[in-house]
């Protein structure tokens, strides 16, 4: 099958990799030209502008955006929307947030056009694991697209089969790919998978933040071990209840770098975890876990918070006590 | 009436002088030399060591321990059963954990020595304004320590009385002063109270760590405010839901350091904060927010943490995300 | 002076009480008759409609919208627009979100017509203390309004002043009102308030929680106390570093409810707590705790979640535990 | 190697089994007699109270004890210590308190007795899978009992190997067991590790309220969706960030019982879960989600608590708030 792809960064171009080793064509825009001679020798067709690759692809068309949310995937989309036509599909596989899904479908369903939003877990891994995809769209859209999802997908693998799964459950799920809803659908249950991982993350780094402490000269002799974290890590890989694989990358990462010097404590954190709270809000879900764990991400990127001098302020104020500084 | 006093910094001073203030008469004792003197000379006996202490107060004797909590209160607890008569009290006014306070209750019970805890708040403020006092021990001996509790308290003062209240309800409540329950009871309440403390601090510090930012060059000019935090901590006093003497010590500090630039933004916590985690897990209580409050306080001595670094490990090593340093 | 109020619910009528016991004068509208005719026998003009309402008022005019926040306040504000002229003034006292008063303020401006937002706190008992406000808008339009401002603020009473506050600090802080910022600002203030106001409440709330607990036959009876709610909630009034509005209005519960039998423990949350928490995310300030507080009133009333329906079924599917039903 | 075994429920008798398969022999006790038989049956040497089994085990013996924690295990190490002779090892198996295995093995030794701690993950799963184990004691004594170890834990198995691992690394953290340091240290990791299992629960149990409750008809029909709960369990197995044995094990559930009716929402905890919050208090190392997910287990289990009803009590005090029965 034939895709367009717009944007050739570490995602969009693996996405054409994996299409292109398994028998689709593509054709590709990024607006750094470099980028797209890297692509145009592994056999995609490059096209100069949006305008050259809508001519470069058959009717009815599918066009994979991959680009950072928000202004750059806007434009382009209302971009393409002007140049595409009827039955023509624009697929957002980026970090959009599940509003402006809804929003531009119903922009482009006024033109005739179609709009997949595609909810993508598996970062750098993708070309070698396969991408774990979250689909919102119209039944008969998603469907066309099938080929191209099932190539990204990872497949079933050797990742044993769910015991008591139906047999007539959706088969798309067990090769890694839903087709979650209507548009939106997707992107809003990406979210909530990354709302599980900033929780999962932080309930790693809350354990093995004791199990650090715990050798630390802070410590009387006699309460002190000697834990090696590598260790730890590696041996919850194997028959223990929270193996996973953020706990084989925290193992990877411990095996060369036990102390973790290589990071400075100061975490990043992009819109989906921030997004997870304003639905849990708005649906009235209490998510203590996974909104502390995001705002230990806001705190590890401060210093000191004007709310800590604060409290220093009141137990002065009241007890006469003065905080080392 | 005549109350020993052992231990003579800030609350044990004003103690002594409270009750001197109104008519009672202490024999008084700290290893300080230079302390004793200065309360000497505002009329109290002075005793050069425990011994002499107990030697110049009248039976049945009434000691109060106002040491650091741990080891000097222990010592000296041991010390004075040695010296002190059948039907004695050792009142013990520090920080102690309460489960210490049933354990040595019952130690001197066997001596035909009483054992009363008092949970005092106040701080520095308390000669001018009175302590409150959560007390527990054996009720007859509470009853005849009365006239110092009632005299220690703040009294009714110009608090308005609360309207429902029983006409047969225990009126020293009112007064500032209770008596809880059996020995640990009245370190069990300000323990309690005390956890409360840092819930209600760590409030404050969120919500005006949220107006602080209002106004950072962080944010797009046409979202900032220009907002003025001693005027918000001031203005909320009178007639506001949140208005309280923590936020009296607010708008105090900030009123001439609205930057609170004498912080450093590490904050120290007590034990009484960790102990009411304790207490809530071994009743299977839930208290998300007061164990939040005590772990901000940990966070805010630390630079950064070891977890923070895991979860920069992992991102990059699902995602090649780099932290900037 | 005179004011214009649309809506005579609890707030609106006593603001109009409180205005004419001190010399100013009110046209009042609101959909309910009766409560027209109950203000006028008062004093106030009353209005059979908006339009009645601004025909009544002398220009500049000034009214005071005190409706419901969202469609109720919005429609009513539209329809005011129409009528109003150059130079009016239109005051959102609701409980609106802050970025719909920026957005309405420049519409109006757009018609010369002016917007400002009260943020205010002190619910059913402003008529008595006098509320306590949060003012957002231009300058000289807060100007304008001063005397209502003053009329309706709590005043210095009998709080004590803040001892360092400077000399020439905006004075109207001291009296409870303050000029926040630019349209918005007010009710800004006003939600963090609300947010802080969450916390402080949870705080009591699971302090108050383990106290209880602690008195409960589930535990072992050498562990149990037999705590007075209503004495240790009347004690901490007076001298202890909780002592706090919110306090009293717990003691004053428990004077007459220590078991609270006439509350379900379901507990309701309005805006501002919500909007307290996308702010902070917007501004990337961690508030672990007002969040957390959000959260379980949002838990409060459920009788159980999915969620731990899914650990029941973790726990089953990793370890055959069984739990009770 | 020779073992015997105290304790034949799941667990132990599973362990039995395993060594056995394995080419180990079994001493076994269960105070069921039954127990006892079918063990017998499978190969076992049973045993008919404690001094029978040591008396049925060569020298040095090793004695694994695999019982509730607490006063079981604690009894039966007792009686043990009386039995055995001088270098013989007792292995505590269960979910014991670290500290109280630091206790023990300083008692023991003072005999001539050795103290091994097995913290143990794998659960039901472990005949199968293997256990994970995370094991305290002197070197020699845990390298005596390295052939045991090496049968009951999982081995390389298809898990890949971790990529950067050091070639010198321990070799036995990648077959599923650590000797993690001396008396204790087993059963401090395993504790750590049930903490940080928790907190993944908790995130898993929240993101999926939250799209379950995307599905509710409390939400307005146009931003409900109709998200498939064991598709979306099912799809993130394969690939995505959050795929570990939980989530396993959560696809399974779905798989039959998408709604969880067979669950009642009350989710017990057990020590470990607490003991770590007391560890991290102990160290000052913030965890504020390992906390909030066992919080979140006590909150499961009451239908309303004291806490909430003050909430509402507050909320009347101050705005006449009536909150729905």
């Amino acid at each position: 099958m034939q895709l367009g792809i717009v944007g050739l960064g570490r995602m969009g171009g693996n996405i054409a990799r994996r299409l292109m080793l398994n028998g689709h064509t593509t054709v590709v825009y990024d607006r750094d030209e470099q980028s797209r001679t890297v692509l145009a020798n592994e056999g995609s067709t490059p096209a100069n502008d949006l305008k050259s690759l809508v001519a470069a692809l058959e009717k009815p068309r599918a066009v994979w955006v991959m680009l950072p949310a928000g202004a750059p995937t806007e434009d382009t989309i209302n971009v393409l929307a002007d140049l595409l036509d009827k039955d023509d599909v624009i697929i957002d596989g980026g970090n959009t947030f599940y509003k402006d899904d809804v929003r531009r479908s119903i922009a482009l369903k006024e033109k005739g056009l179609h709009y997949v939003d595609v909810g993508t877990s598996g970062g750098v891994w993708g070309l070698e694991r396969g991408y774990c995809m979250m689909i919102g769209g119209e039944t008969e859209v998603v469907d066309r697209l099938d080929p191209l999802f099932k190539t990204l997908a990872p497949g079933i693998g050797n990742i044993p089969r769910t015991k008591d799964r139906a047999k007539d459950a959706d088969p798309r799920a067990e090769h890694g790919y839903i087709h979650a809803g209507p548009p939106g659908a997707g992107h809003f249950v990406k979210m909530i998978h990354n709302g599980i991982e900033y929780g999962m993350m932080q309930a790693f780094a809350e354990g093995f933040d004791i199990l650090k402490t715990k050798n630390s000269d802070n410590l009387p002799a006699e309460q002190r071990f000697d834990l090696n974290m590598g260790d730890i890590a590696e041996v919850w890989r194997r028959g223990s209840v929270v193996s996973s694989w953020l706990l084989d990358l925290t193992a990877d990462a411990l095996a060369t770098d036990p102390q973790l010097n290589a990071y400075s404590g100061s975490v990043a954190d992009s819109g989906e975890g921030r997004w997870t709270i304003e639905a849990a809000m708005e649906q009235a879900v209490p998510v203590p876990v996974l909104s502390t764990s995001l705002f230990a991400r806001f705190r590890s990127r401060q210093q000191s918070t004007y709310g800590d001098k604060m409290l220093s302020a009141m137990r002065f104020g009241f007890g006469g006590h003065k905080e080392p500084k």
